[in-house]
């Protein structure tokens, strides 16, 4: 079955998803396995690392990708955003910061402005720096965002767009690793759906098997926000944002000790970076999120995709033969 | 139109919505009106008062009932669960503490065993207490609850009930404020809803005029989980539990601050009692979810039931309808 809404027929796609854009985990080689399933493939720009990045887009081959950039970091290095648009991207993703600096240069060079926000606030900024996609993230999404749940901040900002600019597209983000996350972001009013954790867990993404076996171990009670990892790390995240991650040794040791961790970070970033470059999940950490309890194997992205879009169609199927007439 | 579930069908009711037994605010009047508008009403037994209970159950009049108890709470005067059983109620609802002690008498007195949980964890401990309804409760809940959002806890709940007791029953609670949130839960998985702040915004709860103002004019932003509320009430509330309202300036001097409101917490018992008794929405605090930026006015409870369903029909059949064949 195909499900087709406005984000499909905007974008030229086949399924109403995109790729979330995670740093590290999200090279060309998922984005293209994305894009050549019938959605829509991001590479993750993250911190922004200019080899990297052109590697990557080197990885995707000519699959009709997207590139995303976590703003602030963007923003010390704006350069990196000509680099992505040089490779005629279909989209740009840009997530925690004020998007105004990049907006019209994205558009001017034909490439879709999507535009991912935490709260009601910042989704009203996106629109007003002329996003095409505002993609609303729950605090339920691994790696960074914020506290609001997916569940009320997609219809909130869905009334928001309706009242201020219905061209715009609505994508929610944030737990949705099945069809019946697809489905039940269709019936808030988005159309369509950013999945993160769940092409995480795929065998395209840059991600290593301990990592991956680290995930499938644990239900989605298990996961935790927290600074700590951006603190031993030394990475300039704003106050506002946390990390979703797997509740491991190392936030055991150091979640609620922000203080004691800051005296000694320089010791941990080494030791981080090494558990991290060791693939550790225990020494470093497992970005996942709480849809993690909904993950059960490492498997193609065109199978997750392809499974996503079908049990989506058949739940709205079901759920509407629960209609009665009175 | 009219939604047929198991839910509906299995507490003969027409419409699959259970209001939340909200303490103080969710009296005999707010259950009655719910339950004769089709779905079915709970009285909040809380904290536990006796001369509350039975006056609240006389409001109810005859209207079919059910009561909801704060477990931790109830454990200390279990003899309020004989008082809600005498009136015969159609179900009694448990949330916040082991429901093994209470579970048997509630099943044999015919009474449906309803547990809330807030993690996948509690809700096998419900299914093994013979619970007919879990009710999984994400974040966005007003009131006390965890951090798991509602988005993830459904389908895994849902996929848990599959396996282990396929004829429990489960509904979703957190953030379900429209018709919109109903139809992602039904397409997540549940077979009906616990509707909180929707109806606490209603002209039959025991909700002061300025409570209810301070909550039509804030968004969704607006709201935080915090425990200072407890501390200044000097509620033994288990540590695992936050309870979300409004950021307001008792907020604000105290969130972040909780070893030094400890230190007084006897004067700001005092004056919090005071401003709670006296409808302050600042010095005391106004109980409300996320939903909070999806409810725009006050109404009777019947007028919001009647349109969540309409809308929930509407917008289950608009999302099957963007299913197509290949």
């Amino acid at each position: 079955m195909l499900l087709s809404t406005r984000l499909t027929d905007t974008l030229g796609i086949r399924h109403p998803i995109i790729s979330a854009p995670m740093a590290f985990a999200a090279g060309g080689k998922l984005a293209a396995a994305v894009s050549t399933a019938g959605a829509l493939g991001l590479i993750g720009g993250g911190y922004g690392d200019a080899g990297w990045l052109q590697a990557e887009w080197k990885n995707a081959g000519n699959a009709p990708v997207g590139c995303g950039f976590i703003t602030w970091a963007l923003k010390k290095q704006p350069h990196l955003l000509d680099l992505a648009l040089d490779h005629n991207p279909r989209a740009i993703f840009l997530s925690f910061g004020d998007p105004a600096a990049f907006a019209a240069s994205i558009k001017s060079r034909g490439a879709k402005l999507i535009c991912q926000v935490q709260t009601r606030r910042d989704a009203e900024r996106a629109i007003d720096c002329g996003a095409d996609i505002v993609v609303a993230q729950g605090s339920e999404a691994g790696g960074h965002g914020e506290s609001r749940g997916t569940l009320t901040l997609v219809p909130e900002v869905a009334d928001l767009i309706a009242a201020k600019s219905p061209s715009t597209l609505l994508c929610a983000a944030g737990g949705i690793a099945d069809g019946r996350g697809l489905a039940a972001a269709l019936a808030l009013g988005a159309d369509g759906v950013l999945v993160g954790s769940r092409l995480w867990a795929s065998h395209e993404a840059n991600v290593g098997p301990r990592m991956h076996a680290a995930a499938l171990a644990v239900t989605g009670d298990e996961t935790i926000r927290s600074q700590v990892m951006d603190l031993a790390r030394k990475l300039d995240w704003p106050q506002r944002y946390t990390a979703r991650v797997i509740r491991n040794a190392f936030i055991v040791k150091w979640h609620g000790r922000e203080a004691a961790l800051a005296e000694v970070a320089d010791d941990e970033a080494a030791k981080y970076r090494k558990a991290w470059g060791e693939g550790d999940p225990e020494g470093s950490n497992t970005f996942v999120g709480e849809g993690v309890g909904l993950i059960h194997g490492i498997e193609p992205a065109a199978a997750i995709i392809a499974r996503m879009v079908d049990e989506a169609a058949g739940r709205l199927g079901a759920a509407s033969r629960s209609v009665r007439p009175e």
